[in-house]
C-alpha cells in the first residue's frame, strides 16, 4: 500500500481558504465516479472476518489463527456437542434419492459417495467459507424453479427429511450450512432476472441471483441495488433478504424491509406464498413477507424477490479526520448530516487503537500525520459533484472552525479513495496480528455507542490480563464501526487465546449491551453462533411469540433446524 | 385564489437562456423554506374526500352530496345489512363498566346515557368524520398506560368483549369506528414523547401523539418525521402506523416498514410486547413489529413506536408542467430522477379533465396559457437551495429541450408554491362538482397506470353513459395521483349517481387492477370499506396465511372484528 499522505492535502488549509496563494496550493476536490466493484476481494475478506465474532459463544469452535495454514474443520457437531440430531428426521434412504432426481435430473442432486467428485463437492456445501462450521449432508438440491422447490419441501415435510436452505453460503453465523446431515437445497440455479422496470427502479428476480449480478442490472439502468456488502460477488438475493443483511448502503438507502417490495417464497408444505408485488403502496392485509425477511431460512424458501432500487449516484467524495473525543465524533456526526445531508452515505468510525492495529500489521502510514483518540471516515453520494464538494467543503469548514475535527484529508482521485477506505476496511484482518481476537458485532445506541470500548480496556487494565508484556494475554481493545447505523464491532486483540479473558468478557459484553436494549447481532443474523444468545436482545415474551410464529409455518420444524431460536 | 399565470415565468424561456436580455427578465428561481403547517386545512379536506372511495363499494353508503347540509349518518349496520353482529360477543353490563371505571377512573371511561353530554361525546367516537360510518359503542375507555391497556384487553378477551381501537379517527375505510357495540379504545391520553435522540434522529413516542406535534417535535431539532398526510393535525401516530399510512413523503423517505424501528404492542390477552428498539440494525430473530404496522389494530394495540427521522430539508421548490402525452409523463419521470435524484420529493400527476374539474369548480385560472393532455408538479427538498435550483433548471432545460415536457413554471414564492400545489391538492375536493364521483385509490404498476382511465373514459363512451348532455349520467372520467408512488386516483365525475354506472364500474376496476397485479387499496388499508374485494388483491392462499396469524394473535376475535379480512 503506497503512503498517502504526501499526495493528499492537509484540510487545515481549507481554513485559510481567503489567502489566495494557499488556496491555489490546495488541489481542488476530485469528483470519483465509483467503480461498479469497488475492492471486493478486501471487503469479502474484511466483512467475513469481523463476523467470526465471539470466540466464546462456542469454547470450541475453531478460531482462525494468525498463521497461513488452513486448519482441520472440525464437525459442528463435535464443536457443539451440546447439539444432538433430532432422532425424529429421517435418515435418507435410496428411495428418497431416486425421487429427487427423477424430479431434478441427475446433475441437480449431488449424492454423497457416488463419484470422488461428487463426494468433494459435498464438502464445499456442507462447511461455511470461513471453515468454522461443518455438516454431514448426504445430499445437495439445485432445484431450477420453484416448482420444483414447492416438491422438494412437499416431499420432505411428509417424510420429515430436515432440510438446509443455502444461498451463495456466505453466511457469518453458520446458518448456512448443515449441522447434521439435513439436505441442502441450494439455489444457485435460481438465477434469472426476471423484470426490470426501467422507469420505476423495480428490480424482480429469483432468489439466486449474484447480488454483483443484480447490481450490474440494476447500474445498466441507472439504478443501484440499495445493498451492498463485501461477498457481493458470491452471495445471493435470496440470501440477503433471509438474513435481512445490512451492509453499507443501510445509513443512506434504509433496510430491506423498507425496500423489499415483494417476496416468492415456499413452505415447508410445498405451499407457494406469491406475494411477489412490483408495488410501492400495497395496504391490503398483513405484511407477511416481513416474516421471511431475516427469517434465516426457518419458515420457508425465498424462491424470488422484488426490490426498489434508487438512483446511482454518479459522484462520490471520501473524507478521512481526526477528533479529539467521542462527543466530538458524535458531534461531527450531527453535523455530517446536517451539512451533507441527502448525500451522506457512509459515517465510520475508527479508535486510535484500531489504526495502530491496521498500520501495524500493513506497514501501511496513517493519512494525518497527528495523532488523535478517534477518526473518522465520512462518504458522499450524489448526482451533481460540484455540489458535493461544496457542500463536503462547507462541512470541513464548519467541523474544523469549530474544532469538532482537529484534522483531516479528502481523497483527490481514486487511489487515495481506496486507501482512505482501506484504513477502515483493513482493521478486521488486521486485528488477529498480535496473535489473536475476540470479536463481538453489536448495535448499540449512539451515545453510549464507544462507553463499551471504554469500560472494557477498563476491565481488563483493573483485572491485570493487558498489557505491555508478553506475560498479559490481552494486548488492546479497540473499537470501530458503522457509526452511521449505530453498529459497533468490539475487538479484544489477544497475544493468544485464554480461558480467564473469555471469562472476563462474557456474560459481561452481553449483558451490557442487553442494559441498553442493545442487539447482540446487529447484521449478522443468528445462525447457530448466536442461538443461545438472542435472550441478551430479545425478552423472554417475543421469543415466546417467535417460537409461536415458527410453529405457525413449520410445525415438523424441518427448515434450517438447531439454529435462529 | 390569485391567478399565478402572469406572476409566474414561462419555462420556454429557459430556452433562450444564453439570450442575455431575456435572461434578465427572467426572474431567479427562489427557494422557499416550507412551513411545517402547510395548507394543513385543504389537505386533510382533499385526502379525506379522495377516499370516500368506491361509492358502489357499498350500495347504501352515503356520498357526500355538493350540497351544503350535512346528511344523517345511517349505521353501519343499517348501510351493510350483510352484517351480523357476532352474537359470541358478551353485551356489556353494568359490573363491566365499573371494572373498567375503577381501572381508569370516572373521566376516562364515556360512557352512554349517563348524561347528555357523555352520549354527545360517545356520537363523536361512534361516527367517522366522512359521516359515512357511525357504531353504536355504549362505552369509550380512554387509557393513559400501556399496564391500563393490557389490563382493558385482558378483561375484554376473558369477558368475550369486542374492541374497537381508535387512534385520531381520520381513517378512510371505516376503521376507526365500531360497526355495532364494540367498546373503543381510544388512545389520545397516551401522548407524550418519550424520547428524542438529538444525534440520531430517534424519536420515541406513546401511541396517542398527533403526527403534526411528532413533527415539530423532530422540527426543532432539525429532523422531519418521515411520513406527512393532510390529517396530520389530529392522527395520531399509532394509528398512522396501523394503517401503514403512505401519505406524501414515501416518495423520498421510505415506506413505515423501513422506518419504524421498534413498537410496544397490548395483544388480545394482555400480553406487552417490548419491541420497542431504537436500533437500526438487530438481527435476532422475527422482526413481528411488522405484522402490526398495516394490521389496522386486528392483532393487538400499538402503544408507543419507534422511528427514525431524517434531517430536514431547508430548500423547497416546485415547478407545474404541461405534457403532450403520458409516454412523456413516463419519461419526465425517469429524467426528474435522473437529474433531482437525491432532492425529488414528489412527483404528481394530474390529467387535462382533472384540472378542469379544478378549475370550473374554484374558478381557479391554470398556471399555463397552453392547454396539454397531462400535467404534472415536481417538488425538491434539499439541504442547499443553490444547488436545488441549479438542479431544477437543468431537468427542466433538458426535458424542454428534448421536447418531453411542452411548458411549464417554477414557483419563486410561497404564495405561487401553495397554488401550483392547489391545482393538484384541489381536485378531489372540485370531483364532486358536477353532481358527484366515483372514487377508486389503487396502485398500478407504472407503465400501465394510466391506461385505466383511458379505458374507463372509452367504456362509458362506448356505452352511452357519457356524455355532453344532462341524459348522461357520466360528465367525464379523470385520472390523478401520486405518480412517484405508481398510486392512481381513478374519478369518474357524475351527474347523479347511477347503478348503470355502478354496474359498469365494479367489478370491472378491480379486475382491471388484478390482471396487473396491482392494489385495489393503495395506501388506506381495508377497513371495513375494502374488506369484501380484497381477493382482487390478493391471493386465497395469502388470505388463508393471513387468517392464520390473525388466529394465533387473537384466537377470540375481539379485536376490530368485522372488518380487514
Amino acid at each position: 500500500m503506497p503512503p498517502i499522505n504526501r499526495c493528499l492535502p492537509a484540510l487545515r488549509c481549507l481554513r485559510l481558504v481567503d489567502n489566495a496563494a494557499q488556496r491555489q496550493s490546495l488541489r481542488p476536490l476530485t469528483r470519483i465516479a465509483r467503480p461498479t466493484i469497488r475492492h471486493h476481494q478486501s471487503r469479502l475478506h474484511h466483512t467475513q472476518a469481523e463476523a467470526s465474532s465471539s470466540a466464546s459463544t462456542a469454547d470450541n469452535a475453531p478460531q482462525s489463527p494468525p498463521a497461513t495454514s488452513k486448519p482441520e474443520v472440525k464437525y459442528t457437531s463435535e464443536s457443539y456437542p451440546n447439539i444432538k440430531r433430532n432422532s425424529k428426521f429421517k435418515e435418507l434412504s435410496a428411495d428418497d434419492v431416486q425421487y429427487f432426481k427423477d424430479l431434478l435430473g441427475n446433475e441437480s442432486a449431488v449424492v454423497d459417495g457416488v463419484t470422488k467428485d461428487a463426494s468433494a463437492e459435498l464438502e464445499g456445501f456442507n462447511s461455511d467459507w470461513m471453515r468454522k462450521y461443518r455438516g454431514q449432508a448426504r445430499l445437495v438440491l439445485k432445484p431450477s424453479s420453484t416448482e420444483q422447490v414447492s416438491k422438494i419441501l412437499a416431499y420432505c415435510n411428509k417424510k420429515l427429511l430436515a432440510v438446509n436452505p443455502q444461498g451463495g453460503n456466505t453466511g457469518l453465523v453458520g446458518g448456512s450450512v448443515p449441522v447434521y446431515d439435513e439436505i441442502v437445497l441450494n439455489l444457485s440455479r435460481m438465477n434469472k432476472i426476471r423484470s426490470f422496470d426501467d422507469v420505476s427502479g423495480i428490480l424482480v428476480a429469483d432468489a439466486g441471483v449474484i447480488l454483483q449480478q443484480a447490481d450490474e442490472h440494476a447500474a445498466k439502468h441507472g439504478y443501484i441495488f440499495p445493498l451492498d456488502l463485501g461477498a457481493k460477488g458470491s452471495c445471493q438475493i435470496g440470501g440477503n433478504v433471509a438474513t435481512n443483511a445490512g451492509g453499507l448502503r443501510l445509513l443512506r438507502y434504509g433496510s430491506l424491509h423498507g425496500n423489499v417490495l415483494g417476496l416468492e417464497a415456499v413452505l415447508p408444505d410445498g405451499t407457494i406464498v406469491d406475494d411477489l408485488s412490483t408495488l410501492r403502496k400495497n395496504n391490503t392485509g398483513y405484511d407477511l413477507k416481513q416474516l421471511f425477511i431475516g427469517g434465516e431460512g426457518t419458515l420457508g424458501i425465498i424462491t424470488a424477490v422484488s426490490i426498489i432500487c434508487p438512483q446511482r449516484s454518479p459522484a462520490v467524495n471520501v473524507a478521512y479526520f481526526g477528533l479529539e473525543s467521542y462527543e466530538n465524533v458524535l458531534q461531527a456526526f450531527k453535523e455530517s448530516k446536517k451539512h451533507l445531508s441527502e448525500i451522506l452515505s457512509a459515517f465510520e468510525l475508527m479508535d486510535v487503537g484500531s489504526q495502530h492495529l491496521y498500520r501495524n500489521a500493513t506497514g501501511a502510514k496513517l493519512p494525518l500525520e497527528g495523532e488523535y483518540p478517534f477518526y473518522c471516515l465520512i462518504e458522499t453520494s450524489g448526482s451533481n459533484s460540484d455540489h458535493d464538494s461544496e457542500k463536503l467543503n462547507a462541512f470541513l469548514e464548519h467541523v474544523m472552525s469549530e474544532e469538532i475535527v482537529a484534522d483531516g484529508v479528502v481523497a483527490q482521485d481514486e487511489t487515495q479513495l481506496q486507501s482512505l477506505w482501506a484504513c477502515r476496511e483493513g482493521i478486521s484482518e488486521a486485528s488477529q496480528h498480535w496473535g489473536g481476537v475476540y470479536k463481538y458485532d453489536l448495535s448499540i445506541p449512539l451515545p453510549e455507542l464507544y462507553d463499551l470500548v471504554a469500560e472494557c480496556r477498563e476491565r481488563f487494565k483493573s483485572n491485570g490480563l493487558m498489557g505491555e508484556t508478553d506475560d498479559h494475554p490481552v494486548k488492546d481493545v479497540v473499537g470501530y464501526g458503522h457509526m452511521g447505523d449505530s453498529n459497533l464491532h468490539l475487538n479484544v486483540a489477544v497475544r493468544r487465546y485464554d480461558k480467564a479473558v473469555e471469562k472476563a468478557l462474557e456474560p459481561w459484553v452481553y449483558e451490557w449491551v442487553q442494559k441498553r436494549q442493545g442487539s447482540i447481532s446487529a447484521e449478522h443474523g443468528l445462525g447457530l453462533a448466536k442461538k443461545e444468545y438472542v435472550g441478551y436482545s430479545r425478552s423472554e415474551t417475543m421469543l415466546r411469540l417467535m417460537k409461536q410464529i415458527k410453529d405457525v409455518y413449520d410445525p415438523n420444524g424441518i427448515m434450517n433446524p438447531y439454529k435462529y431460536i
